[in-house]
């Protein structure tokens, strides 16, 4: 690994577990590819470990065995995922450090630290798996004064319980995606909720931050998952009932979904499970375009055919992960579609959907028998998908500037949006890198629109990267906002986001979240400030 | 007509069109099957016109044109659709009428109202197509003291716009559900949301209520059809950008979805609509008891096989309507599923359902062909579902007791939940008149639990209908609560509902609708009072 990127350990800036470390060797075969598509790169240039200021807090004897000080610890609890973390890690520059980490070990040590939060002027930013991509998870610079606990819900985990009958499980806030399901794994029942940051993201953080799945039809948003929820505000435990449905009332656990720390802690939740698949087909198909591809996405989505898998990719993008076929146009794309299914064959599910593509003018692409021995797209899909977040770091270690930002759009408004967000997008690397590339997927899919899911890469200029990005980053949301999309469709809002969420929200309904706000936290104890209207206390 | 019941016009208290009142010859040809069933009636005794007290305000010269202080308005206005409403309409004894009907004839009334109410001390209640089963318009005891208007939306109808591409129709909030449907039958779309109030609801009222159409598997509530919400509260606009799916926070619409017109005045909303259906097929079966039948559903459901229509009436119901076939066991339970589909065949969706049924236990009954020449049962059913209000009143004034309730709860409560629900109504009815029938049927279907539909029948005591009805509720309702269930799945809260709603909801969640509502209602215009969590204001 080259320069002093080791100075701090990967553990708290990198994806991977210890021994996934990128090695020289890796990243010396990635760069000729990289240097090919994107020209010259710059050396990076990393610093050490970030300054541990003193720890400004000490809790009461009765929950001191739940804090740590330790400064690597506090470190990791300073960062996200994001590139701006990645660049925070790497160059040491972190910020200031969480004053504690604390790890409540049971439910109610929740409500103690929020009540000696409340009593002592400490702020508390909940803490899952830390996988924010959006500056969720980190400094408060609201709150700059006052002491900053990270409340890591790792300890409370596990399956709580199982009702096999209504195919529901109870699972403790800090589970993580794979404990999840495997505790269901010996029930046939999975989880069947897979974002990106699956490995390392929790039940808790799911709802906390309405993540997505990377199924692109049906039950895309954790939304749709969840039965009930539980969650500790400062003002009390907040429960709601266990129901497949309900009109009683505005939805208690669609003011938790999306709150983002705000008002609680989600300590443990319902959820909707799934029988484990059976059955799987997937095909992948050349489209003429992108746009091309959208439309028979589209048709296929309102015909009720989408399968369950049904991702688009630009060629330019497939083309990077080596993905699109030998001799095929780079303004095409790449669409693959995947059936599965836990109660019998899906391949009349998917012939439906693939004659629909094709007379909507996608050519089948055959079967792949690659040097894995698999022949299935949607497989070799889900690998590059999984992989993606270690190939990221090592694209930044190469002094690649590479970041993804998403939203969703409805139909009409897709093909303005596409295009007007890849130019404002494009002008703004021209002028702040002197070039790079602008890339676009659709991840879900809706009989109203889809959400496109853009990716940047492009020659970031060594000890300026955090600032590049904040400039491309703010050109590209300025540009998905004014053609009608959301400031996010799954990656949350966080602080990032923040600029562009106040100005999408109802000015109304922030006022009733600040009201909210007010109630429930009357000592802004929560994420003090992330998205408050202003003019709050 | 029997008695005095003329004396209040029939479209105050009836459903229908005038020239649908009931005649003496229908009533005497049903009372036979009644007293058959349920022992003798008492003659009932209705009153005349209810008292229309002076109204305590006049609007200013400027809205003065939208409102109106009829009396026979007034009263219209005073009632809903429940058989409480229809007791009050028949009896006279209405209560308080509001003081102003008023109609807003565009967008700027609505603000005008809601400021001109904010500044002279008047309550408002929105009224949409007035057919609240749960005391959702009406009298505002809380408020008795101030003037009352009751904000009536029918002139603010119709399609605004339409968005083929992206499948989505902006109508305004005051358009009943056929003239919805109708404007999108010319582009080969609809609105395919049918409650049972279909004919005599509107989008305004589905949205604040969170109703849920006829339809049993996927898009059960409107809250799924909803793409965007345009509300006037009285602090200002309320509008959500129109979006396919977001994750930026919490939803915006869910927070209006259910306020039951105490946060604002929903003027338009954005729906997602589908084609129209093109093929349709159905089929009924036996199930050897309800709960067997449920089961058989539960799998269905579970197996991602249910079709749109998926009814299971138990026998004593079935036998009611005269669905149930002859010599079959009255502990037997009737279900009709039917598929329907804009895109092509959809018998061998019905196949596999069919199939999974018979092996849970069903037995498929024959094709039906009636005297109207009909072999659709779904058809047939149809058909009497949106006979049923016009039956309603028949009995009514024959002197029976009949009113519905519905809950919804998860798979593995749901035994015990129609047991305990079933007895605890029968031991009422016993108690408080001497007899009468409780029947179930299940009118929506999730993987993790289904939406139990409770039909009462029983002989009523002249003049003591409401009391007696009241108390019959209560022990139902603490019944449905005790079992795990929701006091409402689709008939909303009103002021029937608030005292089991203010158990069911988590205690924090009505701290926050309290904070939300103080915002956004300062001078507590909307529905005052409407589920209160207590110590406001």
């Amino acid at each position: 690994v080259p320069t002093s990127a080791t100075a701090v350990p990967y553990p708290v800036w990198g994806w991977g577990a210890p021994g996934q470390e990128p090695t020289a060797a890796e990243l010396a075969a990635l760069r000729p590819l990289l240097t090919a598509s994107l020209g010259p790169l710059a050396e990076p240039s990393w610093g050490g470990l970030p300054e541990a200021t003193p720890s400004r807090v000490a809790l009461p004897d009765s929950l001191a065995a739940l804090g740590s000080s330790e400064p690597v610890d506090r470190a990791r609890h300073a960062l996200g995922r994001s590139y701006l973390d990645l660049i925070r890690g790497l160059s040491g520059e972190v910020g200031p450090l969480p004053d504690l980490v604390v790890r409540p070990q049971r439910e109610a040590d929740v409500e103690a630290v929020l009540d000696w939060a409340s009593a002592s002027g400490a702020a508390v930013v909940p803490f899952g798996g830390g996988t924010s991509v959006v500056g969720g998870v980190g400094p408060v610079p609201e709150a700059a004064e006052r002491p900053l606990v990270s409340l890591d819900l790792a300890l409370l985990s596990g399956l709580l319980e199982l009702d096999r009958t209504s195919r529901a499980a109870r699972f403790a806030g800090g589970t993580l995606g794979p404990a999840a399901d495997g505790a269901l794994k010996p029930f046939g029942l999975s989880i069947r909720f897979f974002p990106q940051s699956y490995e390392r993201s929790t039940v808790g953080g799911w709802i906390a931050t309405r993540a997505a799945g990377h199924y692109a039809a049906r039950l895309q948003h954790v939304d749709d998952l969840v039965e009930s929820v539980r969650a500790c505000t400062p003002v009390g435990w907040w429960e709601s009932r266990r129901l497949p449905g309900s009109g009683a009332g505005p939805s208690p656990d669609r003011m938790l979904l999306g709150s983002e720390g705000t008002l609680g802690v989600i300590t443990d939740a319902w959820l909707r499970v799934q029988e484990r698949p059976t059955s799987r087909a997937s095909a992948a198909f050349l489209t003429p375009s992108f746009p091309a591809g959208a439309d028979a996405v589209r048709r296929l989505v309102q015909a009720g055919l989408a399968p369950a898998t049904c991702r688009l990719i630009d060629g330019a993008e497939a083309a990077t992960t080596g993905s699109l076929p030998p001799g095929a146009d780079a303004g095409s794309a790449l669409l693959v579609l995947g059936a599965e299914s836990a109660v019998g064959p899906v391949d009349a599910e998917l012939a439906a959907a693939a004659e629909l593509v094709q007379d909507a003018g996608a050519r089948r692409l055959p079967d792949r028998s690659d040097a894995g021995g698999s022949s299935d797209a949607g497989a070799a899909w889900r690998d590059s998908f999984k992989a993606a977040p270690l190939l990221r770091e090592r694209l930044v270690l190469l002094g690649v500037l590479v970041e993804t930002f998403e939203t969703a759009v409805t139909w009409d408004r897709f093909a303005a949006l596409h295009a007007g967000v890849t130019a404002a997008t494009e002008d703004a690397l021209q002028a702040i890198c002197g070039g790079g590339r602008v890339t676009c997927r659709l991840t879900h899919v809706y009989a109203d629109g889809c959400a496109p899911y853009f990716t940047v890469l492009a020659p970031a200029r060594p000890s300026a990267e955090a600032e590049q990005w904040r400039q491309i980053k703010a050109a590209a949301s300025d540009a998905v906002l004014a053609a009608g999309g959301t400031i996010t469709h799954h990656h949350a809002v966080g602080r990032d986001h923040a600029p562009w969420y106040r100005q999408q929200r109802p000015a109304v309904f922030a006022q009733a979240q600040d009201a909210v706000k007010q109630r429930l936290d009357p000592h802004d104890v929560l994420n003090p400030g992330l998205w408050a209207a202003g003019g709050m206390h």
